[in-house]
């Protein structure tokens, strides 16, 4: 298996709160040709650091890809590192130049000095062209002062641009070489997990963590539950395939309907099409998650088909005008009780006239809980045209977390009454 | 300045899916007390690279820190991994061990032998508490083979817990670290842009990028806009402080009312800040943003002051009925028009009681564009009790990204409302 070395280059990554994202992504495709990622770095713009990260990852990667410092700014340091390292010249790419002179002229805009420097490209290097951005990448083999061979491939920073690149140029220029240093295979299948927590499903599954000698499983707790992932690695790619699958089984016998995605798989994925299957639509009422329930059902293009509308109320008056829950209720239960949930999931479907109504009221904090009704107390329910069933919860965390789960217990329920099962 | 190195372990932060978010965090932090990090390093849970990484990481680093692989499941490498790289044997700490006992007795859970490993701590190590989870931290000095001496601090993966950590422990042992090697200062500023291309800051701040020999300015381009950085390094605390203020007051002078932040602030931040202040409520309708903006709005703690309603309105029938937004309206000119924003706005303000109304109408894609009303066409409008305007925006990108950049610009006519501006 090619082993390679991500290197995203920003300082904005290291301190300007920003979270390097596309490295997963890369990671991802990469993996798709047989390529593993075992490293990610991250270093700022300074020269130096991005020079010493490149030649510890040329001593541990055979692939290093790097990520950002190509743009026209004074602080895009990038080519300018790589041409040192690997020693080469910078020669100016005549038709990357026209490109970005193109480009400008559509946009009206002037070509700058700053501007060309996105045209110079390290000596015998395969010029990566980028379709939604100036800067192009490119890709080059080096052979280290070892004698090693080595290949780097240098991309963009923005996410918009890497993955346009990726399929039409970066897939065809990294196949060989995943082709001539495949030495076995690597897979991994996620399992996405709701409902119990991860010591519990590490009881449950505890028996089958040595079962199978060249699979590894790993749990991995975070906001939208607990995923579970099958690791296979060093096997041919038939047999890698089969104990995956033989390892799936087992877990799902194990974790039965907690388990509601595999791989990339949302829980409002799986709901939205679960809804279009069945042709339903459904609306929303929603108090403490503020709308991240209407926001995940809408993430989904052409959710128009099943979603009709969410509404987000933090008064008692606009629950009582908008979806008829009795006042007396209010007074005689709370806002955040069971039977107010059940009325607002009724009182959603009824006034928007759709299949199915959603419903969540609870206490997301930091402050208005009480002794009895304790921040992180969360009812969400749901209603279809003969009946209503709701659940409590009681989430531990932040208020962004505690809003998320509580989210994700409402859409785990409708994916539950969805799937056909019945719910206690 | 002391320079730091942050190792995150974890197979599902290379592979995944999974951002690293924590080291953001703890980058700040650190760089508050001193401490500079200038590498972020990203490993599985394979034990030969996690070592691998720690040895690199003293190569380049006073000071270590990792986050992840001290929980109780096989997966967690670390401590293993860290008492070989030192050459500690690792003790049962008795403290940890009855605070485990107790914390699973708490919750009517049994004591595995998987938990009491979590009680292990390399020899002559601090041991940081966990106020909120099992597994604790440590901290422990190191004399490298080169007779370099390092520090190294080890963290549990969970955000919730390291949030908890470095305010009750790591503080207090890291301030004597940061205070010995303290060779200069690093202070870095961050001012957020909204509604200019990052090729036009860079433009209109061009002659300020050599003005201050000692201060670099840096762009970053995302979807809620573009931030503006200024790093001053290498001076006294006071002069650096008179620097950064001296360039962000330029920068300032350049960009003008399109600045809308600073640091870590949102402008869901300072547009929740400006209502409180100025004792206004104000309620929300959507359509392409599906409910990002009540979202953003309500995931302020105490938005209850302010925020009333948001509704997200998927069909023409929604806006007649909830907003009285005119039928004869929404035939003439289309749902994705400037006149039915300046009408959602309008209803949802008149409809809900409150002083203000927010209203979003666009296509957000990827299908639903015309030659006419392209993806990405966005009115965004708001309304008071006397008068109502709107603007109009083609943002590009995938659904997500157009969905964000309208809920940005939806807050950013709001914010220039509150901040007394004239709105053409």
């Amino acid at each position: 298996m090619v082993r390679a070395e991500i290197i995203a280059i920003g300082s904005e990554l290291l301190l300007g709160g920003v979270a390097d994202t596309d490295s997963l992504y890369l990671a991802d495709e990469l993996l798709k040709l047989g390529i593993e990622v075992r490293h990610k770095t991250v270093v700022g713009d300074d020269p130096k650091d991005i020079e010493g990260a490149l030649r510890h990852a040329f001593e541990r990667a055979a692939l290093v890809v790097t990520t950002g410092g190509l743009g026209p700014t004074q602080d895009d340091m990038t080519r300018k590192v790589v041409a040192r390292v690997t020693g080469r010249r910078l020669v100016l790419h005549d038709e990357t130049l026209a490109a970005i002179t193109q480009r400008l002229k559509a946009r009206q805009r002037p070509m700058t000095a700053e501007q060309t420097t996105q045209a110079l490209i390290p000596s015998r290097a395969h010029v990566i062209p980028n379709p939604v951005g100036t800067a192009p990448g490119f890709f080059l083999s080096y052979r280290t002062e070892r004698k090693e061979d080595h290949a780097l491939m240098c991309l963009p920073g923005p996410s918009s641009e890497i993955k346009r690149m990726v399929p039409e140029g970066i897939v065809a220029l990294l196949e060989p070489l995943a082709g001539t240093g495949a030495r076995g295979t690597l897979i991994r299948r996620r399992l996405r997990s709701f409902g119990l927590l991860e010591a519990e499903i590490d009881a449950r599954l505890k028996d089958l963590y040595g079962a199978e000698q060249h699979a590894v499983i790993g749990l991995q707790a975070g906001d939208w539950g607990v995923d579970v992932s099958i690791t296979v690695q060093g096997r041919k790619p038939e047999s890698a395939e089969a104990i995956v699958r033989r390892v799936e089984r087992a877990i799902r016998d194990h974790l039965g309907d907690h388990l509601y995605a595999a791989g990339s798989q949302t829980m409002e994925g799986v709901v939205a099409m679960k809804l279009k299957a069945k042709e339903l639509s459904v609306s929303v009422a929603e108090s403490c998650t503020g709308g991240l329930i209407a926001q995940r059902l809408t993430s989904i293009p052409g959710s128009s088909a099943y979603f009709n509308r969410g509404l987000v109320l933090y008064s008692d008056r606009a629950k009582v005008d908008l979806l008829n829950v009795p006042d007396s209720l209010l007074r005689a239960k709370g806002a955040v009780s069971n039977e107010v949930a059940l009325a607002m999931a009724d009182g959603v479907r009824e006034r928007s006239g759709t299949d199915l109504g959603v419903a969540v009221t609870g206490i997301a904090g930091p402050s208005g809980g009480t002794k009895e009704k304790p921040v992180g107390l969360v009812y969400v329910a749901m209603a279809d045209k003969r009946t209503a069933f709701s659940r409590s919860h009681l989430f531990s965390g932040d208020r962004e977390r505690i809003r998320r789960r509580a989210s994700q217990a409402a859409l785990d329920l409708l994916r539950r009454y969805l799937s056909g099962k019945a719910i206690e």
